[in-house]
């Protein structure tokens, strides 16, 4: 029964999504508190818990760097350090259990089952609160060999920017102008300070030219992110997922249009697309990449 | 006889240079001209008649995008449109024929044989009278879905800087900071015109103090478009080859130097190496692809 049964489990730093797949259907879903104290050593115990039962697979998706041999290198906003969390996940439940990063999972799944269908390429941004991004490459997720490939995040598009200083800390990095954060500062930075990111895109999408303005500037940079990564990697398609992509076909257009002024010519034929998972892309690409082996 | 020999052949704009290859050993290399006239018509007949004799394989290196399913898509340098140059050489000598880009197999051959050796997985610039790139991971060329993967030359870096115009039709691509040319003209641009590439760079190196600050410019913008494709791809390593890279360690620290300025942290620990083929890359890789079936 629980043959091709498997959890894919989303690890943020909130709280934690669960579901449960029979092959690629998603059967249930539910979450479970983040309880981040005492470096995060609840977390585990946390989601084992909630678990109704045995399965053939599962998969932790993290938010942070993971490492080709199942390492993950610090996830900050679990208070994890550097740990192994499958060898802990399999030795309490006996299920097999594979880990990769959050944002790769979301690629993985919008390129199998959401807006990246039909395409063996892709890069997906997801623009949240920061900017994260995963890349699928001929159907596989490209890891990298520090498990940072895909930080799109941390492109430098103007290291001059001083106003634009980065948690990474570098200045101009493409999550100050594209995240919901970026979006805000660059609001406030206009004289347009105090509203979020979905009053501001809310706010352009109507009319107001101020507004208007400032999410130019944002979909300016991620234009020119994005054509910096089809020179590098000349993917079928970009997917943009998060809270931002909320706004729709308004912001894929100005990203198109964008992205179009800066890629390489041989690049445009590239299509911008719009996620379509939800929120449930983190655990269906974690389910998928428990089901996967190799993959 | 003709089992493990495999022609490398590297169609270059001046001449073709070709190597007959027994397993990895190159048996004997020579080059016939190119001629460009009658959109270069003349190339593949003046390639086969300077062959030897039989072999079980060929790969043709070419100057310009090649699609994944070996489509040529224009090498302006050649005269060439859109074409199917393996097609004809298959017809003409019974020997099957591969097409790669010439930039990328340089890459294949610098991470098999070269100053990549030992990394499945790295970025090789070539930095001459434009800027080449080429990417192998996991020991497999990248070639994208266009075929235009690698084409860091076109890494925009200043879209604002009007003195930076590029043959694309774009500005402040990578290629106008660290090309040869790109060199020349930061050095005619602070004041200093008139000098060869070479003799900028070993002007620098001497301790001309005008000469190092366009030499730093130039790595600078080097090591920012590899800090930008190690946030991308995160290779394990990154091969500088050339005629620029022939300032040999004087630029390789200096790359080195800018690319930590600009990482992403988890990216530091990414091999900075020259390229050790030198003029024999591309028909190296042109044989190793040959060889190499499916990859």
């Amino acid at each position: 029964m629980e043959n091709n049964r498997y959890y894919g489990i989303d690890v943020g730093g909130t709280s934690v999504k669960i579901g449960l797949f029979q092959g690629q259907t998603l059967l249930e879903k539910w979450s479970v508190p983040t309880d981040t104290s005492a470096d995060g050593a609840n977390i585990l115990p946390d989601i084992i818990r909630s678990l109704p039962g045995p399965a053939a697979g599962a998969a932790l998706a993290v938010p942070g760097a993971v490492l080709p041999d199942g390492t993950v290198n610090r996830c900050v906003n679990l208070g994890w350090g550097v740990c192994r969390p499958t060898d802990e996940f399999t030795a309490r439940t006996g299920i097999p259990c594979r880990v990769l990063n959050d944002a790769n999972a979301a690629a993985l799944a919008e390129q199998r089952l959401g807006g990246g269908q039909g395409y063996e390429s892709i890069l997906l941004l997801t623009l949240g609160t920061g900017v994260g991004s995963g890349i699928v490459l001929d159907g596989r997720l490209l890891v990298g060999a520090r498990g940072t490939a895909g930080e799109l995040g941390h492109l430098c598009l103007d290291p001059q920017d001083a106003a634009a200083a980065c948690t990474c800390g570098h200045k101009g990095c493409l999550e100050q102008y594209a995240s919901a954060t970026g979006i805000c500062r660059l609001a406030a930075q206009a004289g347009i300070p105090g509203l979020s990111c979905k009053q501001i895109m809310d706010g352009a999408a109507g009319g107001d030219a101020r507004l208007e303005a400032v999410v130019d500037t944002a979909c300016d940079a991620l234009g020119r992110g994005i054509a910096s990564a089809c020179a590098i990697i000349d993917p079928e398609a970009v997917v943009l997922g998060g809270g931002v992509a909320q706004a729709g076909e308004y912001l894929r257009q100005k990203v198109q249009d964008a992205f179009e002024r800066y890629a390489f010519h041989a690049c445009l034929g590239t299509r911008i697309l719009l996620a379509t998972l939800g929120g449930d892309a983190g655990i269906c690409g974690a389910a998928l990449y428990a089901m996967d082996g190799g993959r």
